[in-house]
């Protein structure tokens, strides 16, 4: 230990420090500057940047050694105060940068020092910073971010004044404007306290756990023995299977009724078996977590090996055991029968056909933010489990009879939340939290690291889909027949419905009277399915547009104009033979056509021998909603001051908050009240009720009605008989009550039929057009997205800077699903960057955006969802760009360097 | 548990809390925002005031319960930012209210409150304000509170500039200025991280540790069991004088050679006795405090009860056993004998004498921050001890030999310190923390309570003083006898010295060429004795004063004029025999005399039969050093920016930091650097040299010389031929040393004889006037200072801030000595209010200081000390005062109301 006086946001400060301890770990738990945000701890992501004696530096991975004496340290709460903040900040709010809001502290900082030694950067400068230094974001696609900074640099040259940065309603609207959300200002001043800020400034006593996890993928568990870790230094006490109350198991509850588990196949804490790498055996709980992870390490589990079926391919093969006794691995099939049989069709000579097959990656959703919760019994007698969940009352039904608590007597509560992209759908740590927070009767926190996060949290399911479409000489889809499988892990919650999404979206978009199709949901060793952004579309769409791009070389065709003649035009079905609920198709085609010509002529121009430029093209649809007539709940009550809104919009950085405000304030416009006196209560089950999970981008259809609906209520009762409206005091003196719980429910919707997948499952869809533009490097195969167009139509624009935040994100997530990003191989793929996570110089800045606008009936003031759009059908769109570069098809992503390398020796070869 | 969404400093917060916590442990350890200081932790002193809701809430008393949802509290650390401090701040800064700063966060958010409601405050109103919110102040005499408050209001009524409270050097001149201690910022904006702050910003895995003490006064242990305790949660081990490696003594080092006892008479952790309230038994070591404190109720320990001594005389009592077996309880003894023998000259029958018989009382310190400290082993393998130790070479040598240790391997670093007033002379919890680090090899921290830092660290040693004068008819002092006894508690350690002091002190100032006379050292089992400001001369002049003011009754002379007529002049000498350095005290009666008689007029003008005022006088001395050639060491290092001073001019309020810089400063003045270009490196054993304590108001004199001396070396090393100086680059380039290690020491003191007290033991003296005006309510018998003039010589004034703010806050302890504080009663005198610690109301807000500024030729630049000369012999004139308002006459303090109701009565009763 030593003692170090360090300057600390302009302050002598004299620590007593661990000179092994990173300067993360002394500024955050010794100084609670929890402004200083710790993603991977290991340099990788920038979050933890700060500035030291006039450098960026990554704390987390700056030992207290190598910090100088007397070194001056800038955290995020001495850039600035929540009176005057910096022209950073102010901007960082106006641009929409911080969505999750977890990396802007650190990006902020970053972005100072730049501005300190250059007031006037180009846009490539700011990139090259922030590549330079390592600062990643996950949610926005980096563009806003550098939007955000050259703003900045002009109001601190003297260009433009901070004051006009941020949107300021006119006439009362912000519908559509670029109101800045609610939470930017703690975003941006580093006081939006994440799970690991809510432990640390939980009270003493608050017990810190550590799991012990498997480190095999398959095995039999013989025994268990935690004695000597329960003589460890401060370990309180050591909980395994044995101190579950309840059936240990967590259930993923909405099992369709052919699936041949019953659904309670995962243990909270493994007893007989080891299912997957990760799985959680025992949790130590002790009084700091280092001391629990040192017994951790103590505790012996007897493990009798299994065969680990690391694919579903493995899982499916003869000689395969039941992963889950009694259950066969291949759990649950979704059959597709729409129109005629397909097989004539095939038949017929006077079409075309192509067939295509395609291997969809087990894509991470690398969250800046590892998992992390915290337990304890409220003053209720509740307990109480805080975390990232975005389905608070969705996991409170999956964990209560796993934990055996009374689900009256358990409450979920959402911390802030540095984005999930779907994963926690699932419940990740919930059920351990109150396991460990049950049988200690303490206060309970547990911090995943990044390693943990990304090897014990779900991904999107690989999927190999099988394609074949039929169209007559001129291009008319006459017929499609699919048959895919999908590898959801060990654990089935909701592995059947992202089965499903394969019927619901493969060749979506597009006017196919005649489907025929089969698909399974396989159970592995390798990591459990959870939900991602565009949910189960990307895999089906891979197909499908890469069959389409083939199709139209087939015929001759150009890709845009095949799909042209084919969109949902008025009389066409969706493969579910639902009827779009707006038919915006040829609307957008026929704004993005000039584009796709000018692209075509661009990258044609711009190739060279050793960098070849391509363009694609692909259409992406999803769905708002949970299939069939899904439904979300909201209130609203007067106050003194103005209107409450409760709901549980859980937000993972999409924007629940200003989704909330505004839909609220939109609704409220007779009463004239301001966007400040709309105050939100979110995200509670003390005090917000079932507004469903925020997944599946149906949130600002669902909760955004339920919401409009509640604020409905709350008005008539309001109206006078003239037409104006009670003021607060009116409505006491009138007893008229002040609190209305709304209900929205999509009625019109139907579930899908397991057998033809026929059904009504959305009331509104998503429509976008993705065109990328590529360059592939002809020596070492590296493909680089270097400009991308997209067209979408999500209705009328709710916030228009949370809805260009989403699809820079969803689009730059595409970007790394196609390219780069990959969970299957658990030595490399362990870090945000043996995962392939996309730095800004993956992403291209020039991204643009176009909106084509048609009004949704069901939707709130006319909107759709925003977020899984953008990822439903990115990655097509750039493996047909690589095609059109180089050549080569790729056809299982990621489109690694090493792939295309050798498609493109291959053509040599040919040649 | 709850989760409680609060607006902390403007921004929202959800926070987890315990209902049952304090808001303040909230703040302080959830939030580390702590600037919120926790003094009394029972709402009696106000140093956790803040802002809730728009109003001053004590932190530490409101229950979390009690904490509306959503309330908007403000602490220090929202108030302002280091760059742009609050009016209120600044004020504080410059007028020199934060002494020792733990205050001053809690004040300055008290007085925004009033400021917010009242923008144009009396000074009554400000009064009124803090008397009602309990804030109290244990340094300033609050007067300069008061200033600042008015001068705020005025910066924030637009009527003065912020910029021109603080004074800014003019001519680059500082000395005697009211220049702002370096501090100061960081008192003001909550940063000054005292040792409870540190605590609670150590590494994850500190021990926190409880004591078990005893709880009676005296037993012998016959065992002590601590199994129970090591079975409770989080313990992780149970320290007993078992685990201790050393000689489980401290000792008293610099025991005087005729002292019965050897000075190893304290055990750091009881062994075979018990010898006061409150000795420590046994620390038990845990993960939190709240843990630590639970086993150590658990521990149990067996006793043989043994009469408990609580008492000189109860002490001395014939059949009283030996406290410490071998030494008897009177273990030293000093004599005085000086001139001729005195019994002729009092039997002769042309004079007159008197005697009186004085009671000086166990007067408690009560700083507002109780005593912390935590241990560590640093880098270099030491055990290094932070604490509020005011003498850290000195108490590193009381207890490496006890802790057993190697001196080399012992640390002692000084905390932040929030008030000692002397008490930390003595090594409190030092040995302790010490022994509980090399037991566990852990950190460690130790929080005293309020209540432990009142019953268990050293207090002022109560004396009984016999003094007869004896006059010729003119009033010309001839002959004094005294004889006294002091009650030093069960342990050794300065009791000697502090026996010694009574012949220094009693009947200074005046020209008595025949003293003889007896004190004695007796050994009780009340609280121990340590040094408190004055040390040892509050007990001599309360009997000399009062007996110079009898004389002059019986003589009929005015009692200012008697001490004039007999004050030392040259050819006088002190009590010791010594020649005094400077003839200053005619200069200050002269200027004096005016306003004595305007004081016995006004006095006369004012009193009426229900409340009768009345004036009185005193004077008092006291020297600067520890007796004998007393030294002190510093340095000085020429930088690239500058120079750095090093010393251990330990600092608890008085001013270390701006005493350093201001003589460094002056030192430095050839070479015309600013003072922000000095750089202190201070009380630190690893960095810096053997100054000495910080007591005996020496620090000012010895370290300033050798400040001054190390300075003056590097001056000389720096002058070239021509008298100009040479750069930092060229004393590089002649390789001339830039460190320079100065030393000062006051070869011109020897020390006293024991036999006769005869000596030159102090080089500089400092001499103040009191005048206080008094106000007896006749009904009640309350008696209250209404005005207090002084007028003192100290030399020259380093710091003029600082010297006011010594003096005023040294009055304010007078009127606390004379009228309200005490700590007898083990059931009573248990907390601040308890003990009578004065408030704003109990001080006089006008108080006058008048400087007579004799220049010292020994001392720096001319200057003296300070601290202890107000507290010499305030009491003794306000007793003189009760006296002449209304005619009772107290010898025994605290004068409490029912004492002068008494007398009062008495009075009555012989009319």
């Amino acid at each position: 230990m030593q003692k170090k006086l360090l300057y600390i946001n302009g302050l002598p400060r004299t620590l007593i420090v661990n000179l092994e301890d990173s300067l993360a770990k002394v500024l955050r738990e010794q100084l609670l500057l929890t402004g200083c945000k710790v993603g991977c701890n290991q340099g990788q992501c920038g979050t933890c940047s700060i500035i030291m004696n006039g450098d960026v530096v990554r704390s987390c991975i700056v030992k207290m050694k190598r910090v100088p004496d007397e070194a001056h340290i800038t955290t995020i709460e001495g850039l600035a105060t929540p009176d005057e903040l910096h022209p950073l900040q102010v901007a960082w709010m106006a641009y929409g940068c911080a969505q999750c809001g977890f990396c802007s502290p650190g990006f902020i900082l970053s972005a100072k020092v730049l501005l300190d030694g250059n007031a006037s950067p180009t846009r490539e400068e700011v990139r090259d910073w922030f590549q330079k230094h390592r600062n990643a974001c996950r949610c926005t696609g980096y563009k806003p971010l550098v939007d955000a900074v050259m703003a900045a640099a002009q109001v601190l040259r003297g260009e433009l004044r901070k004051e006009d940065l941020l949107y300021k309603p006119v006439d009362n609207k912000i519908y559509g404007t670029t109101y800045h959300r609610p939470s930017a200002v703690q975003k941006v001043t580093g006081t939006w306290d994440y799970g690991a800020d809510v432990a640390l400034q939980m009270p003493q006593g608050t017990l810190r756990l550590a799991l012990v996890q498997a480190e095999v993928s398959h095995a039999n568990i013989k025994g268990i023995d935690t004695s000597e870790a329960e003589t460890m230094p401060g370990v309180y006490k050591v909980v395994t299977h044995k101190d579950v109350k309840g059936k240990n198991r967590i259930t993923g509850l909405i099992t369709f009724p052919s699936n041949k588990g019953d659904g309670w196949d995962r243990p909270i804490l493994c007893d007989e078996k080891v299912f997957q790498f990760g799985d959680a055996i025992a949790i130590v709980c002790a009084d700091t977590e280092e001391h629990a992870k040192a017994a951790a390490k103590k505790v012996k589990v007897d493990l009798e090996m299994l065969p680990a079926y690391m694919s579903a391919p493995a899982a499916m093969a003869e000689d395969a055991i039941e992963i889950h006794p009694g259950v066969p691995n291949v759990y649950f099939e979704q059959g597709i029968v729409k129109g005629e049989d397909t097989k004539p069709i095939m038949d017929r000579s006077d079409i075309v056909t192509v067939e295509v097959e395609t291997y969809c990656s087990r894509q991470p959703h690398l969250p800046l933010e590892p998992d992390v919760g915290c337990a304890y019994i409220d003053e209720e007698g509740r307990l109480t489990i805080h975390s990232k969940s975005i389905g608070l009352h969705l996991h409170h039904a999956m964990i209560v009879a796993g934990i055996g608590i009374e689900p009256e007597k358990c409450r979920l509560v959402q911390n802030p939340t540095g984005g999930t992209f779907g994963y926690k759908f699932s419940p990740t740590i919930e059920a351990l939290l109150g396991v460990a927070c049950l049988a200690t009767g303490k206060p309970v926190s547990l911090n995943f690291t990044m390693y943990q996060n990304i090897t014990y949290t779900g991904k999107r399911s690989p999927a190999s889909v099988y394609c074949k479409l039929a169209a007559d000489k001129t291009g008319k889809l006459l017929a499609m027949e699919t048959d895919w499988w999908l590898d959801h892990g060990p654990y089935s919650e909701f592995g059947d419905l992202v089965t499903l999404r394969q019927a619901q979206f493969t060749g979506a978009g597009y006017d196919i009277r005649n489907i025929r199709g089969q698909g399974r949901t396989v159970c592995t060793n390798h990591a459990w399915g959870s939900a991602f952004r565009g949910y189960g579309s990307p895999q089906a769409f891979l197909a499908s547009e890469i069959a389409m791009d083939e199709l139209a070389e087939k015929l001759g065709m150009d890709p845009l104009e095949l799909r042209f003649k084919n969109i949902y035009r008025p009389g066409a079905t969706t493969p579910t033979g639902q009827v779009p609920e707006v038919f915006c198709l040829e609307e957008m085609f026929n704004k993005i056509r000039p584009l796709w010509k000018a692209a075509k002529e661009r990258c044609a121009k711009l190739t060279t021998p050793e960098k070849k430029r391509g363009v694609g093209f692909s259409l992406g649809i999803y769905g708002c909603g949970l299939d069939g007539p899904d439904s979300s709940e909201a209130w609203a009550e007067l106050t003194p001051t103005g209107v409450t809104i409760g709901n549980s919009w859980q937000d993972h950085g999409q924007g629940a908050d200003i989704g909330t405000l505004t839909h609220a304030h939109e609704t409220l416009q007779p009463l004239g009240i301001k966007p400040e006196q709309i105050k939100l209560i979110m995200n509670d089950m003390a005090f917000t009720p079932n507004s469903g999970p925020s997944g599946g981008s149906r949130s600002n259809v669902m909760t955004g009605n339920a919401t409009t609906v509640a604020c409905q209520m709350l008005l008539n009762a309001m109206r006078k008989a003239d037409g104006s409206y009670r003021t607060y005091d009116e409505m006491l003196a009138e007893n008229i009550p002040l609190h209305y719980d709304g209900k929205w429910t999509a009625s019109m919707c139907t579930d899908c039929s397991p057998v033809t997948a026929q059904g009504d499952p959305f009331p509104i869809y998503m429509y976008e057009l993705f065109m990328p533009e590529v360059e592939v490097d002809m020596k070492t195969g590296k493909a680089k997205v270097v400009k991308f167009t997209t067209i979408a139509d999500i209705g009328t624009i709710t916030n228009k800077t949370v809805c260009d935040g989403q699809i820079y994100g969803g689009l730059a997530q595409g970007v790394g699903l196609a390219l780069t990003e990959d969970f299957e191989d658990l030595k490399k793929h362990t870090s945000l960057v043996g995962c392939g996570l996309p730095f800004i110089d993956d992403i291209p800045d020039d991204m643009e955006i176009i909106y084509n606008i048609t009004p949704r009936e069901n939707g709130p003031h006319g909107a759709a969802g925003t977020g899984e759009g953008p990822l439903s059908a990115p990655h097509p769109a750039i493996l047909n760009a690589i095609y059109n570069a180089c050549g080569v098809r790729i056809y299982a992503i990621p489109a690694l360097p090493s792939k295309i390398k050798a498609g493109l020796d291959a053509l040599a070869a040919q040649k």
